[in-house]
């Protein structure tokens, strides 16, 4: 049933269908023909100003540095909001792995926090109950009690694009001093209650990889207001080089991290047409959800009451938690070269992370054994001109 | 007369000047054009596989693994040569930050070792002397005896694209059992004893930045003859991803490295180039060989004996180690907007390198003193057809 729901809606399309694909339908082959034609590719040149210009238009934001992907502005953002080696960082264990490696990239340690049904991020209520529990204060600092850390940040994610309850989460963060930084990888033009995601805590970190709603190829994004920090970004992602004519200095450990100027003409072509694809995907959406209104044992995960999702990817919820459920689904679809796959394998669970503290995780888990996502390319819409 | 000097070889070039502009006189277009076409711009896609595969045939070498720049290439490679958190690591003083802020990126401690004359790299004879008096075995590892460290690896760079010693270095590497990692990031296209930079120890790393002599944009390479340490070099670059058709699970804590496609489809045309861009070099460098041969108080710095070098920048050294003479020049030429730089501020004068232990560095920082950098774009060169 499932499968062929899918399968109805992805009748027409050419197969193998991806995940995610993204569509140059705008004016890529001009602005990349003219940034070859400048001899600037590399990091110098005026397409990573204007993508930064123009991303931080869109958003509404006063500062974006534009870096080489999503990886490197969660690490540097991690680095800004004060993370040092020996901390613990609150992250969601229902996330991609660059969240939870971002923290270790800094020498701290992922700490990590369940999520809630209705955003599949992190639930606020749960965490708040948590830290009253686990947090105290010495000397200035609230550290972890069970092991003597400090607790540094609070970092969540907008899961497949769908933002988290920011506000009741920034209040908590607020309740501790906590710097929260935003891991908008997913959800670049989801809104939270008419905000842009990105734009709801000090700090934010976006993806513009090949399976993003925009892609410069590979790239990504330090979101914020603050100028200090803003500056601070750029610095550390240019190999914290002292500005001079001809000297070459540096006066910190810096980061290689700078988006090369060919991905940022992509980037602004892409950007061009932002809009066309969120629309086209919300279309998408609402064709799957009428689709599988009817469809026993599954729901179509919806966008959260305060929130304007860009649907990066859909998701399906199992009604039951069944492993095996799950991988029929899933084996079905990509035989028929649909490609599906399942929750990313919860961060606590992963080999490298097992060892760390984490609250009870028992939603992430009964998550990740009922969710699906399917093709969510803003060409499938039927309602795009392009489809 | 250095300044007229530099004038008249480049009088009939349009300014301003660059130090290394890349040109794009093959089939970049065409193959950039492809690449969006066929819509996979990210880390899926063929040019990444094309790439790595035509530039290991170049080198004459197993294994290439494309990654994000040349410094992440370098830092895998540490990781991969067993660099841990607390190891020492011998590098020049004479190098961009790179090579020292990837041995940090290791949590590992950089050891500045001093530079010979003939070469601008490390000293194989100064520093073989200097382990004899350093290094003490301890439990079948070589210790720093000073700092209780463990030595873990020595990175010979090829500064401005000229060889290093590599024969004499990878005794003294073979004496203690330590593995030589090359920073081969400006010496793509240089020979040792006729064999290419890069494939004259267990591992090396290239950089492909826009300033470099072959340019993806951003990009750069881990280059080895060992199939396990190329898979290691894959997998760690590639978030540790675990091969499933859907499953998304990590093994280790990994990077995000890899090189987009599309800027591997520019790296693809300008390796069909690279031949004709050394060559264009070669003869750049010849004019200017010529053209100081009478100009007196300074020497253009020529290959090594041994060596046959790509040139990456054109270096002249002044005779004298007068501080005041060089940034007299750089003023003048800068000022003709005719870019010229100084040598990188050594590595052990950098603030978060002072501490760093270090041997008697006397060559090098009389060699900063009076090394000029000058226009060196392969186009400059009255050889080329597209001079």
């Amino acid at each position: 049933m499932i499968v062929d729901a899918i399968k109805s809606v992805l009748r027409d399309v050419e197969h193998p269908v991806s995940l995610h694909e993204p569509s140059f339908i705008g004016r890529e082959w001009q602005l990349l023909k003219d940034c070859l034609d400048s001899g600037y590719v590399s990091s110098v040149g005026e397409y990573v100003d204007r993508f930064e210009q123009q991303l931080a238009q869109y958003l509404g934001v006063e500062h974006v540095v534009a870096v080489v992907n999503g990886t490197a502005a969660l690490h540097v953002s991690l680095l800004l909001a004060g993370v040092k080696p020996g901390d613990e960082v609150i992250v969601p264990t229902l996330t991609f792995v660059a969240t939870a490696n971002a923290v270790s990239y800094c020498g701290a340690i992922p700490h990590f926090a369940d999520s809630e049904q209705s955003t599949l991020g992190l639930d606020p209520a749960k965490l708040r109950q948590y830290l009253a529990g686990i947090l105290q204060l010495d000397d200035g600092q609230w550290l972890n009690r069970n092991t003597g850390r400090r607790v540094a940040a609070i970092v969540p994610m907008h899961a497949f694009g769908h933002p988290v309850d920011m506000d009741a989460l920034n209040e908590i963060a607020g309740l501790y001093g906590l710097p929260v930084v935003e891991d908008a990888a997913e959800s670049l033009g989801s809104c939270y209650k008419d905000r842009m995601t990105g734009t709801l805590s000090s700090l934010a970190a976006i993806s513009f990889n090949g399976n993003k709603i925009l892609t410069t190829g590979g790239g990504g994004a330090i979101v914020t207001n603050d100028k200090v920090l803003a500056k601070r970004a750029k610095h550390l992602t240019t190999t914290a080089k002292m500005p001079h004519r001809w000297q070459i200095s540096h006066d910190e450990v810096g980061f290689n991290y700078r988006m090369p100027n060919i991905n940022a003409a992509l980037g602004c072509a892409q950007l061009e047409q932002l809009a066309g694809f969120i629309e086209r995907k919300r279309s998408l959406a609402e064709t799957y959800k009428k689709t599988f209104s009817d469809v026993v044992g599954v729901d179509f995960f919806q966008e959260p009451e305060f929130a304007c999702s860009n649907y990066w990817l859909n998701v399906l919820l199992l009604d039951e938690a069944k492993p095996e459920i799950c991988n029929e689904v899933l084996e079905a679809l990509n035989n028929e070269s649909i490609m599906a796959r399942p929750s990313w394998t919860l961060m606590h669970k992963l080999p490298m992370y097992q060892g760390c503290p984490r609250m009870d995780l028992s939603v992430a888990e009964n998550l990740e054994q009922r969710l699906i996502c399917i093709p969510s390319s803003p060409f499938l819409s039927q309602a795009g001109d392009h489809a």
